[in-house]
């Protein structure tokens, strides 16, 4: 077989066999295959598309390239859910302890947020003596002792992955379905989930701008988990206006605290009742994902939900204390107001626009080497419908840093407001499996 | 300026500034822009085109990359002709010396072959003696003295070609109209000729498979030059059977000198008539191409082509004896005979296919560091429309290697034998300028 055979064939709108795309990805994962070759292959794949069976084959190949981690010694069904990343994203930490605390197994690899969306791990480092560098034994442990762990990748999972997306951001071959759903499939499929639920964002804040997009995608990544035998579904959610209010790691924390004890927003309270539905149901805890919501809104009444974050952190050596008292986490220096230039509806925030905002108050990295601070970030005061009065504040910045004046008018610019009231919106447009 | 903004351009069907393209070009020749940058931005170009303006920018960027030949100490118009390649194509050998025998001034760097596709350089160094690495001053003075000189390119020339040709080899973007046109271009614009006459083949045994192609690429190329201030013209030829009878290097010499006598084959004859006509008329010679055929005639009849090549052959260091008693030339251990396996007429015969037989029978190469036997190929005893009854020699094969066999069945797999005469064909289809 020769690369170049396979790159011409695609390039051609010919359908690779499995066995070609294994030669490909067995080759360039060893580094036998050169970067220049992958790259071509990648853009030919760009504009020619793959077709299920395609992107089944190449998820599977690249599963493959590294180790699996195995979780069948946890007994039950495990479930996990990916989202592909938004503003003030902190869903797994609400979603996450629910789920666990209805009976689910929830063995969760994370990740570290980059650019304008925040990484979970990230967020939950800013719990002090917080780690996520479990054992796979310690892992394994506090799944079977707690039904839940959240924990780093360990460094040898789906190198493959690694190796095309560091080249995909430099060849302008990121923006691909077939590459994006392999990616993110192939990683969920190594940790060793039997069910996995998808959070596919869409809007200004999200990787996919629009909701045609999104149900793409997901529909994807839903058709790849049925070709290799998990039980796949996805949800597809409003990412055109920050999810909750606070964004940044400590801020984000204490949002998913208080959503616990069921005083947080009205999206992210909605979300996590509904994704907890039906991840229940992949857990064939209910039978039916409105019973399974049910169960997720009493084990926020009971305070279910809260206690079993309390056992996660305390089990991977954070200071619970954080938890029971929210208000020791520490503030940054400046908590700056930013007012409404003029009365009006909100009828949009723009997503992008704060997760920006927030990584350049110090809440996120521009680059891979970049600190995080964990006290900076954006607390709206006002979501898409609330009326303002001129003056009336919108959020509050907390930054450490003294050169915010730019990024205040950013956050200011990111509020669109009118003298219409805007259509309600539903946190969850689509449901799919 | 960043690569990876450039390919999401391109690949978004933007327009590239000649900005874009000339950071690309001289970042890529510089090792500043690494491959798998390039490749994904080739794969681009291949799939979103570039209009006349991009390619003539990329065209020029390329020129640019390395030396520029000066030709400005060789008197007059100084015309050069670039063949796309074929099998049997020794038409600079003939049309050189007939254009420089009627004033024109000829400085021509010519290519060795690779693959089925002979090149000029090989088959001059099949004449004992000969040198095609003559000082930038030699060939300077040579053109100056007797108005020709072929030679192999200089190192210097034009490195971003070569480095995105190897490039192109191996990651599926050969194909593509403007790299074709750009690659070709910037390498004649750089050895600094007033006029082009590009001889664009197409059909079986050439580059561009179809007519309609090849006017594609010959009319990018043909705008490319007016972009660039240089009279630039293609004839559109046809390669569907090799040009002329002889296929090998010596064998396509012996060729070329019987051409220059008036005995050579009908369809070679008429290709260099018309393209030195035309490029009489580039040198303004003549004022008009017609005129300029029969300048080319008479210098057939008169034995003046002849005599330059001779003339070209001695300043090169060549023995001439040679062209004098073509005879001289060494001939293969072997010459057998590939006989028509039924009667009827020849309907076509396969360039392709006796391209690839004569490399194997030693006058190729198949990589570039393949030594070449001289003396092999094969010498055609019947063209297009001529008529075989069963047993008749089509072809005789020459070759210093004993495991001919299966070469002898290709060669005679090529020529397609049928009952109905067929429509007699041009050699030149079309003329753009």
């Amino acid at each position: 077989m020769r690369t170049v055979d396979i790159i011409e064939k695609k390039r051609d709108g010919g359908k690779l066999s499995p066995e070609e795309i294994s030669f490909f990805i067995q080759g360039y994962t060893r580094g036998e295959i050169p970067d220049y070759q992958a790259s071509a292959l990648l853009m030919a794949i760009l504009f020619q598309g793959m077709d299920e069976e395609e992107i089944a084959s190449l998820t599977d190949a690249m599963r493959l390239s590294g180790e699996q981690i195995d979780l069948s010694r946890i007994a039950g069904v495990k479930v996990d859910k990916h989202s592909t990343g938004g503003v003030g994203d902190k869903t797994s930490l609400v979603l996450g302890p629910l789920v666990a605390s209805c009976g689910a197994k929830l063995a969760k690899m994370s990740g570290r947020g980059l650019g304008h969306t925040g990484g979970t791990l990230d967020k939950m480092e800013s719990i002090p003596g917080m780690r996520i560098d479990l054992s796979e034994e310690e892992f394994i442990k506090q799944v079977n002792d707690i039904g839940i762990a959240i924990i780093g990748q360990t460094a040898d999972i789906d190198p493959a992955d690694k190796k095309l997306y560091a080249l995909r951001d430099v060849t302008g071959t990121v923006e691909s379905i077939p590459l994006i759903a392999s990616s993110i499939m192939s990683k969920k499929l190594c940790s060793g989930a039997s069910a996995i639920l998808l959070d596919v964002k869409f809007g200004s804040g999200a990787f996919m701008k629009t909701l045609d997009k999104a149900k793409e995608l997901a529909e994807t990544m839903v058709k790849i988990g049925a070709h290799l035998n998990r039980d796949t579904r996805a949800i597809l959610t409003d990412m055109d206006e920050p999810l909750g209010l606070a964004v940044g790691n400590s801020l984000e924390v204490k949002e998913a605290i208080a959503t616990l004890k069921g005083e947080g927003p009205k999206d992210l309270t909605e979300l996590v009742i509904k994704a907890g539905g039906i991840m229940l149901e992949q857990a064939h805890i209910v039978s039916d994902h409105k019973e399974g919501e049910a169960k997720i809104k009493a084990a926020i009444d009971s305070g279910a939900g809260l206690d079993k974050l309390k056992a996660m952190v305390e089990s991977q050596g954070g200071d619970v204390s954080y938890i029971d008292d929210p208000t020791k986490f520490k503030m940054a220096r400046f908590a700056l107001e930013v007012k409404a230039p003029e009365s009006g509806y909100i009828r949009r925030i723009d997503s992008l626009g704060i997760g920006v905002s927030a990584m350049k108050l110090g809440a996120g990295r521009a680059t891979k080497e970049d600190a995080i601070d964990m006290a900076s970030g954006i607390v709206l005061a006002k979501k898409v419908g609330d009326y303002v009065e001129k003056g009336e504040v919108l959020a509050l910045a907390h930054t450490n840093k003294d050169d915010y004046a730019e990024v205040l008018r950013s956050i200011a610019d990111s509020f669109e407001i009118g003298k219409e009231r805007p259509n309600e919106r539903p946190i969850v447009y689509g449901y799919i499996k």
